[in-house]
This record gives C-alpha cells, sequence and structure tokens, in this order.
C-alpha cells in the first residue's frame, strides 16, 4: 500500500534529517525516549527527533548581516522590520556590516568574528550567503535566517550552490532556515487572542498571508515557518515541533514538494499521533504547477497520486484553496472534539435547507432523521406543516422571540446530533440579528459544534463582523461549500485519529529467517 | 442522447405552457412568426411563446387582498411595503379589506368586484386564496401574486386545491404567481447602475437574497421570479422572458424542480440562440435534497442525471453554491465575448503563480506559454530569473512603479491571451493598492476579462471595496476556485453558443414512410 512503511514516499535514500539540536534534547518521542537508530528492515527511519526550535522562535540575541538604514535598499526595510521586532519582544539585536559604523542608530559590528555574543539567531541578508554561513556555523550561531534566492529553484548550479550551503551548515550544529525566505516567522502575532492557535508552515510568504491575516478576524495564529528552499530545515521540522507545542490546535501547510517523503511521513504520524490536526494546500496536481513549483522554490512536487495517497494515509487533510485552508485549520484549532457525527441543518427558509442538505448529503455527511419526540418537540415552537425531521425549516417568524433560542437548544441537545449548521443566506436584521446572538449564546453553553454559513456577499453587516467573528465558540463561513468541506474533514479527523495506529510501530525491523527448505 | 428531442425531459404530457397573455402578442421567436401549433413527430411543441410580462414587472395599478395596517400582523408589513414601492414607481395601488374603510389611510373596496378599474396586479394575501383568484379571473386582473402556502408542499391535498388554482386562472387570460410566494419581485432594484443586469428566478425567495445583494457591491439587478410552487406562471416562462429583454446580461436561477421538463428546455433553447448565459442552482443530487425540495415547494426534482445532463445539452451552466451563482452570473453578464481562449496568471509571487496554474490547468484552462518575444518584453520589466513564460511572477517590486501598467499591458496585447487572472493571496498596500489601480485602468482600455481574486479573509481593505468593486470592468472574486469556476463557465458559454444548432429546428416533423417491402 502506498505511504506504508513500505512504501515509496522516500524520495532520497539518505537518513531522515532528525538532528536534534540546541542544548536541550528534544521530548521524547511517542512516549518512549528518543530511537534515533530505530531502523526498518530496508534501513530506513521508523524515528524522528522533534527539532527544539524554541530558540529560533524566541530568539533573545539576533545579527542582521547586511544590516542597512540607507534610504531605498530592501534590506533597509527589512532591519527596520527587526528592530521594531526586537524591540517588541526585548531580544538584544547586533547589526553586522562591514563599513558602517551605525544603523537606525545601533552601533554596527564589522564582521560575525566581531559579535560580542553568540547569538540564537542571525539573518543573513547579503547576496552571496555561503561565507557568512560558513563563519556563523564556525561561531555556532544556533540559527540562521538567509534571505538571498537563487539557489535549487534556478537550475544546476544554483542546486549545487545550495548543497554548498547544506554541507556548511551539516558539519556544525547551526539550523539553517531558507535560502529564499524572509521575515514571516517574526511578524506581529496578536496576544490578545485567546485559546488554541493556527501554526502555520508555507514554503511560499505570499501564500501564507491570507492563513495570517485571519488575526483581523480574530483567529489565533501561534506560528509561522516560511520554509524557502529548505536547504536545511524543512517543512518535516515545524511539522514535528508543532505538534508538540500546547497552544497550537491545528497546523496549516501551503506546500509545493517534500524535501523528504520520510521526514514528512514521521512528522505527519508524529502529529496523527498526538490529534493534532494538519491540513494541507499541495501544490502538483499537474504538470503546469509542478514545472512552476520547481522555478520558484527548486522544489519537485512528487507524483501527486503517491502524494495524495500518503497524505491522506497519515491523516494529512488535503484541500485546493487558501480560502479552504484557512477555514478548515480554524474550524479543526477551535472545536472541541464531536459528541456525535450527526448533522442538523437548520435554517429560516425551506429552500436554503433543501439545498445544504442535499449538498452536505452529496458531501457525504450524516443528516439523521430526528426522532418523533424530537419532531413534536420542535413543533412546540415551530408551525406544524413546516418540516422539522432534518433540515429543521422553522419558517422564520420563531427566531424573533423566545422560541429561536429553545429551538436552537432542543437540537443540541439530541444526543445524535454533533453539529448544527445555520445557513443565513441573507440578512434580514428583524430575524437574523436575533438568530445570530441566540447561536452565539447556545455555542457558549455546548461542546456541539456550531457553524454558521453568513451567505450575504457584503460581509460589513454588524451581524457578522461584531457577534459572529466576536465568537470563537461558532464556526463562521462565508460559502457553504466551505462549512461542508470543514465539517467534513473535522469529523474524519476525529474518526481518523481514534482509530489510528501508526504503521511505524508494526515495521518489520528484522529480515525474516530464510524459509526451511521442506522437507521431502 | 438526454435531453434531445425524442429525450426524456418531459415530465407531463400535457402541451406546454405557453399562453401568450395581454394584449401585445409576444416578439416573434427565433425569428419567425409564432407558430404555436409546430409539433413534433410525437406530438411534443417544437416552440413556445414568449409570455409578455411587462405589466407583471411593471404594473400601473395593484390590488392588495388581505390589505392590513394593524400592528403585529405579517399582512401589515407586506402592505406597506407594496405602498412605498407604489408611491417610488407611481403606480395606483387598491387595498381591498371586507370590513375596513382604509388601510394606512388608502380608502379601502370591500371586494374585488367593487375595484375601480381592472388591475395590472392583484397581490393576494388572504389564507383562502381560490375564491379571490376565481373572482379576479373573471374580473380580468391581468396578474395575481398568491402567498399562502399549504398547497402542493403539503402532500395530496394541497397538490388538489393547487389543481384548483390552476384551473381558475387557466379558464381566463389572467396570469398567476405562487402560491406560496413573495414579493421578490417589487424589491427595491438600483436605478444607478450601470450595463448588463442580472434577472433571477428563484424558486425560494431567501434563497435568491446573496444575488440580490449583488447590488451592494455595484452589480446591477434587472429582475427577481420568486416563483414558489409554480401553480401557473413557471421558471420557463421567466426564462423566456428575461432572455428577450435587452438589459439582461445573465439569468440566474435557484432551481428545486422543473415544472415541465420541456417547456423548460424550450426556454433553455431561447437563452442559447439569444446567446443570453444561464447559469443555475438545481437542487436534487440527492434523495435528501429531492425530499426537503418537495416539502418546501411541491416540486419533483427529477432524476439528476438525467436533469444535469439536459441543462448541459442546451448550455446551462450548473453550480452548487449560491457564492457561485453570483460570481458566476456577474462575470458572464458583465464580460465581452473572449477575444482568444488563452489564459495568463499574474502574480506578484512564484507561489501564488504555482498554486493558481495548477489550479487553472486542474479545472480545465488553457495557459499557453507564452511566445519568446512576449517573454522577453517582459523581461524589460521584469528581472531575468523569475519566469514569465506564465504564470507571470513579476517578484514584487515592478508593480511598485511604472512597469506594473506595462507589463499588464504587454500580456493584454498578447493575441494568444483573452483572459489574464491576477490573485492578490495577501495585500500589502505598498505594492497591492498600485496593482490594483493598474488592473483597473488597464481593464477600462481592453475587451479582454481581467480578474483579480482578492484573497484576504478580511474583506474591508480600500483596495478591494474602492478600488476593485468600484470597477465594473474588473471582475473580482475572493477565492481563487470560484474564479477558475466562473472563467471556465465564460469561456465554455462563448464556445457553446458560437457553435449552437437548435435540436429543435432540425426535429422530425411527421413520420417517416413506411419503409417499402424489399422487393424478391
Amino acid at each position: 500500500m502506498l505511504g506504508s512503511t513500505h512504501g515509496t514516499l522516500t524520495t532520497d535514500s539518505r537518513r531522515t534529517r532528525a538532528i536534534a539540536c540546541g542544548e536541550r534534547s528534544g521530548p521524547a518521542v511517542h512516549g518512549r525516549p528518543a530511537r534515533t537508530g530505530d531502523l526498518d528492515v530496508s534501513g530506513r527511519p521508523l524515528h524522528a527527533d522533534v527539532p527544539d526550535l524554541d530558540r529560533f522562535f524566541r530568539p533573545q540575541s539576533v545579527a542582521v548581516i547586511g544590516a542597512s538604514d540607507a534610504e531605498g535598499r530592501p534590506n533597509t526595510g527589512i532591519t527596520r522590520q527587526l528592530a521594531d521586532w526586537a524591540e517588541r519582544v526585548g531580544a538584544r539585536l547586533y547589526p553586522v556590516h562591514p563599513s558602517r559604523p551605525a544603523v537606525f542608530g545601533m552601533p554596527c559590528c564589522p564582521s560575525v568574528a566581531g559579535l560580542p555574543e553568540q547569538v540564537d539567531l542571525a539573518v543573513v541578508l547579503v547576496g552571496d550567503p555561503l561565507p557568512v554561513v560558513e563563519e556563523l556555523a564556525e561561531a555556532k550561531a544556533r540559527f540562521a535566517v538567509v534571505f538571498a534566492s537563487g539557489f535549487a529553484e534556478t537550475g544546476p548550479e544554483g542546486e549545487a550552490a545550495q548543497r554548498r550551503l547544506t554541507a556548511a551548515v551539516g558539519r556544525s550544529g547551526m539550523r539553517l532556515l531558507g535560502p529564499n525566505t524572509n521575515l514571516n516567522a517574526f511578524e506581529r502575532f496578536r496576544a490578545d487572542l485567546q485559546g488554541p492557535a493556527i501554526a502555520l508552515i508555507t514554503q511560499s510568504g505570499h501564500q501564507g498571508r491570507p492563513v495570517f491575516a485571519l488575526q483581523e478576524l480574530g483567529i489565533r495564529l501561534s506560528h509561522w515557518a516560511p520554509t524557502g528552499n529548505e536547504a536545511d530545515l524543512e517543512s518535516a521540522d515545524f511539522l514535528s515541533y508543532f505538534a508538540e507545542q500546547p497552544e497550537v490546535g491545528a497546523i496549516a501547510c501551503y506546500l509545493e514538494g517534500l524535501k523528504d517523503g520520510r521526514s514528512f511521513l514521521l512528522a505527519a504520524d508524529r502529529a496523527a499521533r498526538r490529534g493534532v490536526p494538519v491540513v494541507a494546500v499541495k501544490v502538483g496536481r499537474t504538470e503546469t504547477g509542478a514545472r512552476t513549483a520547481a522555478s520558484h522554490t527548486g522544489k519537485l512536487t512528487g507524483a501527486d497520486a503517491v502524494v495524495d495517497a500518503a497524505l491522506r494515509q497519515y491523516g494529512v487533510i488535503r484541500v485546493d484553496g487558501l480560502d479552504e485552508l484557512q477555514d478548515t485549520a480554524t474550524l479543526l484549532a477551535r472545536a472541541r472534539p464531536p459528541r456525535a457525527d450527526g448533522v442538523v441543518v437548520y435554517s429560516i427558509s425551506g429552500g436554503t435547507g433543501a439545498h445544504v442538505a442535499d449538498l452536505a448529503t452529496e458531501a457525504g455527511l450524516r443528516l439523521p432523521v430526528l426522532s418523533e419526540a424530537k419532531q413534536a418537540e420542535l413543533h412546540q415552537w415551530i408551525p406544524e406543516y413546516l418540516s422539522v425531521a432534518n433540515p429543521v425549516d422553522n419558517g422564520g417568524h420563531p427566531v424573533g422571540d423566545q422560541r429561536g433560542r429553545k429551538i436552537i437548544d432542543a437540537i443540541l441537545d439530541d444526543p445524535e446530533v454533533g453539529v448544527l449548521v445555520c445557513p443565513i443566506s441573507g440578512p434580514f436584521p428583524p430575524l437574523s440579528d436575533r438568530l445570530v446572538r441566540d447561536l452565539v449564546e447556545a455555542a457558549e453553553q455546548t461542546d456541539k459544534l456550531v457553524c454558521v454559513v453568513w451567505g450575504s456577499p457584503v460581509g460589513t453587516e454588524p451581524a457578522y463582523r461584531e457577534v459572529l467573528l466576536g465568537s470563537s465558540r461558532v464556526a463562521t463561513f462565508r460559502t457553504v461549500g466551505n462549512c461542508l468541506t470543514a465539517v467534513r474533514a473535522y469529523l474524519g479527523h476525529h474518526r481518523f485519529t481514534t482509530g489510528y495506529r501508526s504503521p511505524f510501530d508494526e515495521a518489520p525491523r528484522t529480515p525474516s529467517p530464510p524459509t526451511a527448505r521442506p522437507r521431502r
């Protein structure tokens, strides 16, 4: 079977990259002490340590190689951004420049060798980073981020240069992010947002922007790893690390290629064991995508059917659009485990109910017919001529008074029901404002999932902007399609992790004894 | 073949409903005089007249049967809405009530018989509409709208009542909308919006709301027909009528069931001949959808595969979500015919380009590799190391100055290119504000299609709200998925109508002569 421990998704025969770095040894993997020598019968690793990236994401000292404050130079903007960031988080910043005495009023070191201390992080902005990286590796900087492009994404020469970069860090304990990356890891993460967060891994900064912008809608982001060309640190390293962070509720990925299939599967296996959902856009469905990804970050996208099957085997939820990535990751990060897999569609219009029930069933969700008793209960508040079997059509008026909340509570109280989906095709404030308030209040008092689809294309209505987006308990969507995709992923994820058994646990470690010659 | 003139999509053996009403005879159909007696060899109509619905949509005199101004009664809100509307459009309004002397200060007629003139439209708000409809039919009101529910959607008894309603209007020249409908046709249509409009047909008022709300984003709506149970006037009637209106650029439909397959196909054929795109959500992909649609407006959704194939044969574009309905109908209403079918993806990030090119190719769009000469031209402004073959990656910086507009113009100037898709994953105002302005200005000066995907989930940015939505020439989307769906529909529609030959033109009208016995 594809992606099994005997599978094909190892694009490189070398050992999985699993160098623990920093002084702290990685946490025990899978509840057992680290077993870096654990190999399967073919010599492939059955285990990967989690790299310690704490100091990468929260460095206390940072050197900027190629710092500038000259008007109009790109490095100036980056230096300013880092200076602001350092001030905000209280890190020590050391500009490095061979000739300038100071940058933005901070005294410059002329070279890496002149740095007053071993730094947690070196940000390398120079055009030819190799000599600097070699120097840094020697000086034992813990981490380096390399901005320069012109490596594997440009062809054979660039690939060779990238291999030299890899070799330079490989000889030291330093870990490197990039080349062809940026400062996304040091953006402004809102500290005022509570609850489980999304951690983000992207092989393109611009493609991570919409997920990062979710903060403006009140959704917490904890980390962003823009992995660029992955000469050293790769997506799998961040995947493992994020899966171990208590604040991470879900990991969202934009991937062009997997540097090493085995590493990625071991990291996905870790997330699956820990029940941390991973949602990924993976480019490479077509030859066009594969070609352009290669010229962007030098990735080989891989045979799409193989990648797809492997992702599925380890429970990675693959989506196509960044909007689906946002909506699915948000839901999975924040929703509590389902109490049942039944979905009820509840609306103020029979048409909306019919349409959404049709699409939900088509999407593979289970819409149980509510019991006679439950229907009778609902008909206390909903006229008899309306159907409340599921979808539940309230006809509109009941949501305008105290019946509205009672209906919602009665639906959520049904043991068959794990998810309530309420599509509001068009806002009609006299009804929908109260409906939305009731849904938000009901969601506060239940463990069950309450989803609202705000169907108006306008999106500036207070019921949406303030009430729905102000709630961390209601999952709000703008399209029925994205809601159903996310709900299916949510139910599927919990079904998957509940029954998950890692194929790595039972992988054969020793060859079978040779078959005895049958006696005559 | 399904849906051919010998096909199966006639759910009713009676003649297609095609009664011309009003004094004006319908426009010539298919450029020929009306041929209501034109039948195929099996006796099925090959032609349907266009009902004259001018006076329905712009009535000069309206009676409201069951008018009320009593606080808290639903009819009061409806009466007020009609009074406001009548004042706005300058129509004469006659409240009808057996006992009240006046409603909202307007003198009441005690009965239909007491109306001072034959009215264009009677709005029937009473619970048992049959006697009123019979009276109206006799009094020769041109049109009636019946609000009451409790008909075919409730089961056999309701069906029988609905048949009585149908029979009552069938005996007269009056046409009836409903029952189980509302006042959506008389909403506030913005008169300040220019250009081709969307006409809307819905079998549920709530489900039409998001399309109608497009007006708030600057998109023109011309008509809304909420057809309800379709005891008389049906979706096909409005489809034919809208296809003949010069201001209609596209027809958007939310359908639960087709009352008469043959009528619908004749109407779709008319739209296809006239090149008017029809975009439809059609409920009934699953048994759940079929069951709930039946309980909503009493429709039989039909065998989905048959409906699907028939829609396709007549070029009706089927979509699943109301968001797709909005985006696809808007694009088809407003975009000029394509000059070429090549699509270029243009972005400020190689990652975005790779991702969108991958999805576009997967969606079946053709992304031609730009010629060497064009690539050389683009490299005047875009660094050599970036790929401009298609997708075109500008790396960001060129959009910040005068190079940005030159790049856009050069792409649009390529004869292979019919569509430029520019996904902006994350706004970065120093670049994206100018990019958006350049795209809007370039779109004003070309016949080619310029699409922008505004990927930020926030949606309150001025570049989106003011600049993009302020342009009727740029097609703006919020998701790549919807953009690609709409572009595919746009190119497909024009390909389809260019090559369209109506199967009704060549349908056999007389039986073949009996085969001669072969001579021995």
